[in-house]
């Protein structure tokens, strides 16, 4: 246990008004948007400005056995920042610094700097820095590397793993070490660097980052057709991308189109049963590339087919999908979630969501990267209204029933965090989780990095 | 230490055949392509031909003790696979199934299939498995995991742990686990399977890998461009690199030219400083792509440019840089090497290795992936005369001193191995080695596994 004493001698290592011990300000950093009504209350709040910083937090930490949640801009939606009573919340929301270096083609940043900054600070140098998860306004670059976050663009770039070369962490001990490197193919030994990628903080604390940029591609043109059904959807996207990569392959399910009309208001085909949206990058090849998709939509029944070259016509195209957000936190609160079933079974997992929402009154509508099979159902429900609130947790439960029974998966871009721990326990042979814990022993003995999350 | 009946309680234990003791046999596993004079003489050779049999071996190993050296198609170039003596030498060359899935496109590969028989596989059913180590018609695929292999198409494609979904690795007690997924976006807990990509058989024995495959690109259109200069070539590399992303972007030193037009007498300009060979897979957009490259190529100095779009053609262009490696191994004995030194170096880097070529009288040629700054020095001598093959690898360590002090990395695409252990303990901080050995030691407290490698 650590005396008052020991909090100011803390507080007096740390850079000025890193140490928060407010209470009104702790109460903002007990939940993130996982929105958990059991979040704990931190006994501190640091917010770190530097390497030194967080080494000071570990070291106490580690002498004090404290409990220490690594939080980046609190996005995870599964508990991954959820506070702990008791417990340090260790905020990486200050360190925002962002370097471009065009030589190299590679960007060093701080833990804390916005996805959307990256990816500004790449392109302002003519570089593109391409993970693209929903959220990239609001979620922190740390945030993405501690879940591996993905995006649309992942189909025909890869994610956030497949971007970074190297980065500076902070171990439980306090100690600090450089993982990986600058250049793309370095050997230093383990590739530990990839280790600590969708780790979700249960390691180390990462407090800088070295990022592999390319060439910023050209504007995509884009495309959408309408199907009457899911299953006709999906089969045209299995043709697609067994065919080419396009630089996105999205489809919205009847539920999200009729969301984002009631929103958008921009004349959509509400009886349709998915929309399917498919964009390519490849210069001049794009339009062959358009052609071929538009070719097959339509050999797969697609009733309407949408081409555009201009880029900014392409948004409106691309509006309905990321509108489902806006709309539904228009009327309520949200639960944006992510799961994976086989492609040939997203019609069934569709249809069976659209039953759940009926049953239990949650509006519940879903759009999915088609190529990496991976869906995200987002409920919605009234602010203010507990029984709602239960119905949808309820409606959320039934549909992880679901994917499970189809074959699919419910832990995928959004990581564990706190919440899908248990699930994950209940899917892992015990021969996988014992290595899991041998790792995380070897690194952290005494568990005091986000315990809890990630490793059941 | 195991006795006599010990081993033939194991041999009962494996498939009929797998355990070799004849020591003709037992001689033909002693070194790797790195020839080490130095190699030991294993006490056994076991040619698994399932995880079962990897097990037993594994179990055998673990209670008696006993040192085992995993090894794919032998040609490691850095000893990854040289023996020890009284080590078991686990050969998993008989392990070679492939299955292509064209409707998830994933591929199920044993560890010894050849990389040349994995993309083999692939094409057959419309898809493309990118690494493509130069080796690649004579190296695993096993091993291509367990060293991370690159190769030119990396620049556009990535390498060989990008691939990787999931695979199945024995570890040093004998246990089994499934590490990643079939999936694009799992979460299974930790980053394992990416941890275990690269670590050159120094945590566990890999017998399954699930492989990602990508719709197959267009044929090729090929550009080769003469510079006077290597300064210049790596200048126009530079740009070419922050403009676009080619297929392929090699280029070839002064005396890399020399070798591959006496051997192919294709009446290459002998005289040029460099020859930059790009590609591009671009489909509609490759002719474009061409022109770019070449436009970039004449502004900085380019004294001929050829281009075509025949793939056939292409070959022809793209062959000087295969043909270094048979023009010299035609002669006598090779060392392939692989260093990284920043582009705007190379140039010190190739006049460096021509004076140390004059000085030792060893041929010292080289090429370069250009946009991943990687360097492979290619070094030939006679076969049989002792004195020039110490000469050689005199030459070699004056290359890694040279590279060293130009700001570069002699550790690269090829692995560590037993051979560049030394150099990386040297350039590692002990904060990093403690890591490594901390990972190493919760997998492998025993240290049975290709110990001396990789790991300092």
């Amino acid at each position: 246990m650590a005396e008052h004493r020991d909090w100011e001698s803390l507080e007096q290592r740390l850079s000025a008004g890193a140490l928060v011990t407010d209470p009104d300000l702790l109460m903002s950093y007990r939940q993130d948007w996982s929105f958990d009504p059991l979040a704990g209350t931190p006994r501190a709040v640091v917010r770190a400005q530097s390497t030194g910083d967080v080494q000071e937090v570990l070291r106490f930490a580690a002498e004090h056995g404290i409990v220490v949640i690594p939080r980046g801009a609190g996005t995870s939606v599964v508990g991954g920042s959820t506070a702990l009573d008791g417990a340090i919340t260790l905020s990486l929301e200050k360190m925002t610094a962002i370097h471009v270096d065009p030589t190299t083609r590679t960007a060093t940043v701080e833990p804390g700097a916005l996805t959307v900054e990256v990816k500004t600070a790449a392109a302002a140098a003519g570089l593109f820095y391409p993970p693209d998860p929903s959220s990239f306004e609001i979620c922190s670059i740390g945030g993405n590397a501690a879940t591996n976050a993905g995006g649309p663009c992942c189909i025909k770039y890869g994610v956030t793993a497949d971007y970074i070369l190297g980065m500076t962490v902070v171990l439980a001990d306090g100690s600090v070490v450089e993982l990986g490197s600058d250049r793309t193919k370095d050997t230093v030994g383990l590739a530990l660097a990839k280790l600590f990628v969708g780790s979700e903080g249960t390691l180390g604390v990462i407090t800088e980052l070295t990022l592999r940029l390319i060439p910023a591609p050209p504007p995509p043109h884009t495309l959408a057709a309408y199907f009457p059904q899911m299953a006709q959807a999906t089969d045209a996207a299995a043709a697609i991308s067994a065919a080419m990569r396009p630089s996105e392959l999205e489809i919205m399910d009847n539920a999200a189109i009729g969301v984002a009309e009631e929103f958008l208001h921009m004349d959509l085909d509400v009886t349709a049963g998915a929309l399917l949206i498919a964009r390519s990058d490849a210069g001049a090849a794009a339009a062959a590339e358009m052609e071929l998709i538009g070719r097959l939509c339509q050999q797969h029944g697609a009733t309407e087919v949408f081409v555009t070259e201009d880029a900014e016509e392409g948004e409106m195209f691309i509006r309905p999908r990321y509108a489902v957000y806006e709309a539904l936190e228009a009327k309520g609160v949200i639960i944006g979630d992510d799961v994976a079933v086989p492609l040939a079974r997203l019609a069934e997992l569709t249809e069976g969501m659209a039953r759940i929402a009926q049953r239990s009154g949650v509006t519940v509508v879903s759009y999915t990267h088609a190529a990496d099979e991976l869906t995200h159902p987002v409920l919605g429900f009234p602010f203010g209204d507990d029984a709602a609130a239960g119905a949808a947790f309820a409606a959320r439960d039934a549909i992880h029933q679901l994917v499970t029974e189809l074959g699919g998966t419910v832990t995928t871009e959004y990581g564990v965090g706190r919440h899908k721990t248990a699930q994950l326990a209940g899917a892992l042979p015990a021969a996988l989780i014992e290595l899991n814990r041998k790792i995380k022993n070897s690194l952290d003995p005494r568990n005091i990095l986000n315990p809890g999350v990630l490793i059941p």
